[in-house]
Parts: structure tokens; sequence; C-alpha cells
């Protein structure tokens, strides 16, 4: 495959999943629509910011694409131990927050990056991606679907993946400071994916394919059966407070939050990431033996799902 | 003064630093009263920390104290470039969130910091703090008070310390990825202040007892004149949105959150300093020539208030 038509390729797929989760969303959530925002990179390429807020089901989300590319900074070097002249990189980011503490919030990611020579050859290539789940209050069949729909998926490329990428996940999405807590129940995440002679360029675009509309077929049915779910104020106070550890994880640990932040990327598209309304309570306790309870433990020791 | 003094001297005033301070914000609230945290540190120490919440005007606050000690490690060193074998700390530490958006969010913490040889003599000492201010609705004659109170304190001291510390204050409270916001309308600062043939170790400890007691002065005066000001839904919206503005500061870029929270400090303590709740939105424009604008032009670009 040339090397044009593999970004071409790549772009032309996260636009269209872009398209196509949006529409999924939509029809979910039945009253709100998303709305865009395009924005230029001052130093090249730009993006497709889509927020969605205040629907029957979903309180805030955002469903990004981006398509930047440029020089290789010192602070790549350094901070990314990134070499080479030029880079590239294209992906979809999303984030979804219910109103409903019955409907999970959701993640997920893919993303494809380039490294060129001084003569604008390709030198290096890698594929990254996952979605996580963050339940407030857990089903465990929810959880078993979820996780079974990603272990299907990765079972078709390679039975190594999906234990693999599902310890990936739960090794990353961890809030060292309180107790290395997870900030969910976990999914698949894989990055630094680099085609070789065993997984070509097309098979890592394929399985980016198949996990991105993995998320339709893992997330929606969730919704559906939860979203018209009764909810109590205390339930909805413990929501925003277990809002508040995303934001702790997004801002304290996640490495692509902060990389953003602290170098000039889109603050508004990278922090539509955070929920809509959160509490930070001194010192939350939940009660022994409840619901609260039972998340946190699973929270504290990530289950397998698929057995 | 031998040694072992400074250190009793230095506890003694900030433990009843913090007695007449929470004293002060109870006469002010008249009704919630502060409940104490003592907790242990497993490596040397621990802290009192007091918390007050759902006041008739302080919707959550803290103010803490921490003397802690241990042997400094490789962190330190490579992270806070300190050498020696052994090392103390104690300071107070407040963060006062009021229910009222009219009535500002208040910091505030002073410390000194001790470095011992391997035969536990002190072989380096140093003084810091501060105060600043972040209200959600700027009354300029409240800001002119806060800032005329601690320049005269600091003129009593060295005509310096105010510029140079008000400075200090204003270049270090700000998102750099909200395009140099600041927190709020600052203070004063001031870090690594060490004793010399000057200015004694007795200087530090008076001028901190001047700036720590200073806070009663600057602050409950503007707690009690807007403590009773109505306010709109719309206005405590605002302040919610201010509020996570406070959270990204805290959480991304300051020093002190972010080193306790890498190197095992009690995160109860440390992030008893998030306001009680907050809003996320996506790309929050404020309306032109509002009073919400008039705050971000002096957030953009700190005023002199004391001319």
């Amino acid at each position: 495959m040339p090397t044009n038509s593999v970004k071409e390729q790549w772009i032309v797929f996260i636009h269209q999943l872009q398209d196509d989760i949006c529409n999924a969303l939509e029809i979910a959530d039945g009253k709100s629509k998303f709305i865009e925002d395009v924005w230029q990179r001052p130093e090249g390429g730009g993006g497709k910011t889509r927020v969605i807020a205040n629907g029957n089901v979903f309180e805030k989300g955002g469903v990004n694409t981006s398509i930047v590319y440029g020089d290789v900074t010192k602070t790549m070097q350094t901070q990314l131990n990134i070499n080479g002249e030029k880079w590239f990189a294209c992906g979809l980011s999303l984030v979804i927050h219910p109103t409903n503490p019955m409907v999970p919030t959701v993640h997920c990611n893919y993303r494809m990056f380039e490294l060129y020579n001084e003569k604008e050859e390709v030198i290096d290539r890698w594929f990254g991606g996952g979605t996580d789940l963050t339940p407030y209050y857990l089903f465990d069949e929810d959880a078993v679907h979820f996780h079974k729909t990603y272990k299907n998926i990765c079972d078709q490329y390679d039975d190594s993946f999906y234990p693999r990428f599902k310890k990936e996940c739960d090794d990353y999405f961890v809030n060292t400071h309180r107790n290395n807590e997870r900030r969910g129940i976990g999914g698949i995440f894989y990055d630094h994916q680099r085609p070789n002679e065993n997984k070509s360029i097309e098979f890592w675009i394929d399985f980016a394919k198949s996990c991105g509309y993995g998320f339709i077929e893992s997330y929606i049915p969730i919704v559906n059966k939860n979203k018209s779910l009764p909810y109590t104020p205390s339930q909805k106070y413990w929501q925003e407070i277990r809002r508040g550890r995303y934001v702790e994880f997004n801002l304290v640990h996640d490495r692509g939050t902060i990389f953003g932040l602290k170098t000039n990327g889109r603050t508004e598209s990278i922090l539509m990431s955070l929920p809509p309304t959160v509490r930070f309570d001194y010192n939350h306790i939940h009660s022994p033996n409840s619901e609260e309870e039972k998340l946190i433990k699973i929270l504290s020791q990530p289950k397998e799902w698929c057995i």
C-alpha cells in the first residue's frame, strides 16, 4: 500500500467512524444533536470537535477527530522520546457522560502516528487505541457484555490481544494517589503497535476499525437497557463524587491530557473529557455492604469478566 | 536562637495560627464548626486537618497543619533538587470555598523547611508562604483592601517585599493552558527565603506571623461585607465554572499538589483544596461587557491595586 494511501485510508476511516458514532449516540439520546466546532492548529492541521449536551440521556459528551502534523520539537524529543524530522497524527477521541448514574461513562480513542525523515519518507508508524467503561453502579451483565464484545473482536485478530490489552487498560487508568483505585472497569488499551512481517499496516487499520465500531456494539445496548432506570438524589450525588475521581485521573495522570495542555493543544477539545457537574467532598465515605462499596471493590481489584 | 527553639517556636506559631484562623472563620460563618482529623505519616510526622462544610457562609473549607520529616529520598533529590540526609517541614495551608459567589475563595500557606547532615546538624533552612484571593465577581474595593493589608505588612519589613512577592504570586497562579489566565487577583507569594546577616531567623518567623495573622485582617472583612449579598442561579453557575479553573490549576500546575499526590502524601488533606461543586462546560462563553468579562480582563492582565 503506497504511503499516502495509508494516511488517506486512516483519515477516511476516522471521519466515517465519527459520523457513525455520533449518529448512534443521537439515536440513543433521542433529543439532543451534536454541534461541531472546526478548528485549525497554528503549527499545522486541525480538528473537528463535536459536542452534545443536556440530552435525554447524555448530560455532556464529545466525539472529536483531529489531523495534526508538524516538525519534531525539543519537547517531543525529550518528553515523548521521538526522533525524526516531521510527524503526523490522526485519531478519534470520545468521552460520554450520561445524566443517569445507572448509565456508565465511556471513553475511547483510536489513533495513528507517523514519523518522517528530512526527505519526508516514513521512518516509523504506530497504532494505538482502546475503550474503557466507568460505571457508577455496577451491573455485572453490562461489564460482561462490554468486555465480551472486545474479547470477541480481539480474538478474530490474535488470541493474545484481549488478555494483554485488557491488562494494559487495567494498568493505565489508575489513580495511584487513591490507593491504586481504577478509574473504571477497564476494557482494552494498546499503544505503539508497529506493523511487521506478521501484522501488516492493513491488519492494524482493520483492527482499529473493528474496535472503533465495537464501541457502538459494546456501549449503545447498555445505554438503552439502563437509560430509563430510576435513581435517587443520593445516587446522583455518588455519581458526582465518582466523576471527581475521573477529573483527578485525567488532570493528574493522563499522559495525553497533560501533554496536550502543556504543549499548546486546543484546551477546549482536550478538556471536553471533564464531566459536566462534579463534587469534591472531604473524605467521602460510602456505606458498608452497599452498591457503592461493591463498585469500589471491583475498582480496587480488577476482575476477569470473560471466563 | 538554638536550633531546637526555632522548630519549637515555629510549631507553636503554626498551631496557634490554626486555632485563631479557625475561630475567626467559625465566627464569620455563624453556624458550622471545624471538625478535626489527626493523621500520622508512616514515614514520619503527621498533621491536623480541620474541615468545615455546609455552613451559613462556607460551603467547604480546610485549615490544615502538618509537621513532617524523614530521610531525603531520590525523588526529593531529583524533583526538588534537595541535598542532605534528613529533612523537616512544618506549615499551615488553607483553602476556603464560600457558598455565595459574591464572597471570594481564598488560599494561604506558610511553611518552614530544614535540612540536616548525617550528624543531624541543620545545614539549610528556608521559609515560604503567601495568600491569594480568587473572586468570582470583582469588587474593586475588596481587591484594594486585600492587597493593601499585605502591602502594609510587607512594608514594615522591607519596602521591596510587596512588589516582589505580589509579582511572584501573579506569576505562579497561572493557567498557562488557558491563555495565561490567573487563578485569581493574587496577593503575595514568597519561597526559599533563607536567613542571612541582614534578615535573621527571627525576622522570617516574625514576617510569617504578621502575614499569617494578616489573613484574618485581609479576608474576614470581605466575608462579612459580602456574605449576605443576593445572587442569582446564573451567578452561582458562573462560580461553579470558575471553580473548574481552580481545579485545573491545582491538579495540572500546582507544584505542591502534584508532588504530594505523586509521593504518597495524605490525599484527602491535599485535595481538601478542591471546591465542593464544580461545572465543566464545553467552551463556556461569558457575555460581553458583563461583570464576568470584567473579572476575566483582570485575570488576564494583573493589576496594581496599591497605587
